[in-house]
């Protein structure tokens, strides 16, 4: 028996003449945490996690995901009448694989055209064209979605330029430069955090994003943004007025665009922008599918970034290390349950200088819940025990930046077999970190020494090694990254350059049993140049105690031992003096040099 | 004042009516090591080295080649006229870039058709049209070459298939298919270590190459090889014959091509084939331009070549034992030269049974010369004396395989900077070859291992980590290798399979100072298989004791030590039982447990 999500949208299928219904987890920026508006694949499927797609047909229906959601997945889909296909693993179809099988001849292929990339887009159309079938870009959800939640436009402020390091005019004419360079004369981005970081401006339309909704137009000259009326201020507006932009309504992107791209030359990135858009562009002289120059240019930090990001670190620091304090403090003595974990970690950082809010939902996993990598509790959470680890990864956005930080606790007692895994995983995490290279080197080149202990081991984990991180802006960004193993789809992980900001998060995980996982966020910096070339190197930005508790000394060499002690003692100086009483005893005791 | 050749060779291009002149290193074939009749470079511009091009125009000379070689270019072209361009060093244009400043409007390009590859060829075709000029496929410098050497062609012998272990029938089929998959129905093989794969036939045209002069056209019934007409004995054309493959002359092969290809789908790789071989492919129907599918199937050593490759090891590695025995009881009792240590050394293999010759010309290094990565000894070469390093880089073919083999060898006292140095090569080289990942990974995913040590120093050494070797073919085949910085034209480095040889060999070199390389060959295998995937690892097949005299024992961490007792203990069992006397006793003390 089917969920009646589902019936419905075969019905509307049926009355609209669709074979097959693709609903991807997607909202029309491309953004990883689709606006509640965008939730479709979530109303329909009854799976939560942050990614996966839908395909219906009038007798099947597959939810095809990642290995982070397996577990959750196999959950959440029991009973519902959903094949899950778990992706990446061996024999598993993609879903263009499982498509290209059920799609039937002459058939009708929908899907909402502004949540599907031109990219994939294209792959879709191809597929259908095959066998002599068409595309519909139709919302077919949205005609039975029931009660869907509006689209939300909130309040924009600017970034100032003390937390920014670089004006909009600057970034815009970085940028026009390389449009310049590429014989292109209009610019349409659509992707939030690109647009907010060109404008200096913020937003909070997106969970944990500090974006809004948006599309950017720009030209050599002028620049067209389509936002919220109610979104911008007077004060932004005369602002955005002197550098030459024109502030359109958001619903009047696509009513706009063909007239704006008119014979133009227009640089548009087909990863990146809707297949709806793609086909807005038709009236372009010509059409030139190449990255946003911003996508490079956010992630390369200025310095003025790079010692806010410092100073962001420091105060998240201390919210983790009173957190943790807490944590080690009650466990066995007050009942706490995994959310309330969350919470306090929370209430932590909000008592820190300019917090504005987490820079994704935080996971505070106990005992087995670890193992799921993107663990999220419903309600509450398991009650924690004075045994096992907690693993909790958790990030915040200050005005001085983005934090995002995992730390495994021994709440109690832990078996060899858990310390011997926490201590590859920990080897791995300060390995990387300690890496000096010389310029030119990829962050593929570099998984291996974070996943190295655990490879020696037989073991390894089903995700990346490190993503990049924005500056008061989404908490995952590319285009720099540590993972050897290049996506399908997706881009080899980019040269590293001095400013960029990538996480180091190894981790571990055993079905029914724990997970762990160590996260640091490391700025690349300049090392020594000489004849072999320009050495580059890492700064942990990330400052919070690693739970020496947790530690098997057998499995640590002279190296690992001295990695770690710097790395506390990198910690202490920084933290010490904003602790005091029993708090800093405790953290004293638990940065202590062994 | 510039040298005779070179004004000789400027007449022969007015004569023509050629501005530039480009001369490469190479032979028809790609072969690494040219036969002396295409010695061309080296004729004209005194300079001995294995890589390099050399332009020449009317006013200019260039002579294009890479850190090997810098220092001994610089001294052999010193007073040439000629002026070196360090490739790859900042700011140093590539030999195009050079060329499309100096190449003059309207001009005319000249090289030998037969000695620069079509991918080369088309960019050199593309720059002179750039400026309205053409290009001129003539061999200027054979119209000057007074006493060039003739072509040679040695007789041709059959491999076994004790020692091929994959008939010549099996190794068609299997290109053949591949021919299918292509949906091609011709294949053009010119490079001389494919043919003499496929064909299971060796010959010794080529300096340390067991190859033979040839070309080899398969269609999907036949094959048609082109060689030398003395070289074949009755025998063997008897069993070609058998396995319809026609033998034609050498020098019919351009002549015959034409009509072999008419109306074609040629398989042809245009890194492999040369401008010639292209051009008489113009009737074909369509080429296909792909690797050599004979590439990665000899990169993947079967069972019995695997096995066999360990009995050439541990036969190699006698040899450079009682070397090393020789070495160290002599130095500084009897004067030795870097010729003699060399001339030793190959008497000792020479001794070993099926023992063909070298693979590569040996280098014996001492003191500063051992900076020069690719270092020639001019006659007898520097005189040892009993301090510093010796290294000593030499193979040697087998019926049972190849190898290849480095050892720094320490003559008395070091500096604590020479240990230093030493002991960061060790440990690169050990911790590559323990390492064990999933399968997928590249060779330059690993790379990393190897510099790690080096690179934590602030220093590097400007070649790759490692390179494939053939079975009794060339030492330095593709497409597996240890290198992440990937080269201009070339290819990334190949997944990492089971069955694939790989060199592992980090060096450090001090200008004017000393040099250090240490290696040992690798045997990618298949390590235990589980949820995380196919693990593969290494077997070091290089079996010979590394100099613990030279290690700075405070840099060994617990695992570096722990590595190195494993590998001389791996070494002690398979060599031991064929030492004895004073020899066998250095041994055992040279490989003790530390």
């Amino acid at each position: 028996m089917a969920r009646a999500q589902i019936e419905a949208l075969r019905k509307a299928m049926r009355e609209a003449g669709v074979s097959v219904c693709l609903v991807p987890t997607a909202d029309a920026h491309e953004s990883e945490y689709p606006a509640e508006y965008f939730e479709a694949r979530k109303y329909l499927s009854g799976f939560t996690g942050s990614a996966g797609i839908l395909a219906v047909t009038e007798d099947w229906a597959g939810l095809f995901t990642d290995g982070r959601y397996f577990l959750q997945a196999e959950r959440q889909l029991a009973g519902s009448g959903i094949t899950l296909y778990k992706t990446g693993e061996e024999g598993v179809p993609s879903v263009e694989e499982e498509l290209s099988v059920r799609f039937p001849e002459g058939g009708v292929l929908a899907f909402d055209g502004t949540t599907v990339n031109r990219r994939f887009g294209e792959l879709l159309g191809k597929l259908a064209k095959e066998r002599n079938g068409s595309v519909l870009l139709a919302d077919l959800p949205g005609r039975i979605w029931k009660k869907r939640p509006p689209l939300k436009m909130a309040a924009v402020f600017p970034l100032k330029l003390c937390y920014a390091g670089e004006s909009r005019r600057e970034k815009f004419s970085r940028v026009r430069q390389q449009m310049g360079q590429k014989h292109t004369d209009l610019h349409v981005v659509t992707t939030l955090d690109d647009i907010a970081w060109l404008m200096n401006l913020r937003g909070r339309d997106i969970a944990c994003n500090p974006v809004f909704l948006s599309y950017l137009v720009l030209s050599m000259e002028r620049a067209w943004l389509f936002a919220g009326e109610e979104a911008l201020s007077e004060a932004v507006k005369r602002e955005l007025s002197e550098d030459l932009v024109t502030v359109r309504p958001y619903g009047a992107f696509f009513g706009e665009l063909p007239a704006l791209c008119q014979g133009k030359t227009v640089l548009a990135d087909s990863r990146k922008v809707s297949e709806q858009v793609w086909e807005g562009l038709s009236r372009a002289k010509t059409i030139v599918d190449s990255p946003n120059p911003s996508i490079a240019m956010k992630a390369v930090k200025n310095p003025t970034e790079e010692e806010n990001f410092r100073k962001a670190h420091r105060k998240d620091g201390v919210a983790v290390t009173k957190f943790l304090y807490w944590l080690k403090k009650n466990i066995g003595r007050t009942p706490i349950t995994e959310g309330q974990a969350a919470a306090y970690l929370e209430t932590c950082r909000r008592k820190q200088k300019n917090y504005l809010g987490p820079s994704f939902p935080t996971i505070a996993a106990y005992g087995a819940n670890g193992a799921q990598v993107h663990y999220q509790p419903e309600g509450e959470g398991a009650l924690l025990s004075p045994e096992g680890f907690l693993l909790v990864d958790s990030g915040g956005h200050y005005l001085e930046g983005t934090t995002d930080i995992t730390r495994t606790v021994a709440l109690g007692p832990l078996t060899k077999g858990q310390k011997r895994h926490f201590t590859a995983v920990l080897k791995g995490m300060l390995a990387l970190g300690d890496a000096k290279f010389p310029q030119g080197l990829r962050g593929s080149g570099l998984d291996c020494l974070a996943r190295g202990p655990l490879w020696a081991m037989g073991l390894d984990y089903l995700h990346g090694t490190g993503h990049g991180v924005g500056y008061l802006l989404n908490v995952h960004e590319g285009p720099n990254g540590f993972r050897w193993r290049q996506p399908p789809e997706g881009a080899e992980t980019a040269i590293l350059a001095p400013g960029m900001i990538t996480s180091d998060e190894p981790g571990f995980y055993l079905e029914g049993e724990y997970g762990i996982r160590t996260e640091n966020l490391l700025l690349c910096r300049k090392g020594e140049k000489n004849r072999y070339g320009q050495f580059l190197e890492f700064e942990h930005l990330t400052l919070a105690p690693i739970d020496l508790e947790a530690v098997d000394w057998e499995e640590m060499d002279g190296r690992d031992v001295q990695r770690l002690n710097v790395y506390h003692r990198q910690v202490r100086s920084a933290l010490a003096p904003h602790l005091e009483g029993d708090e800093l005893q405790w953290f004293l005791d638990a940065t202590e040099t062994v």
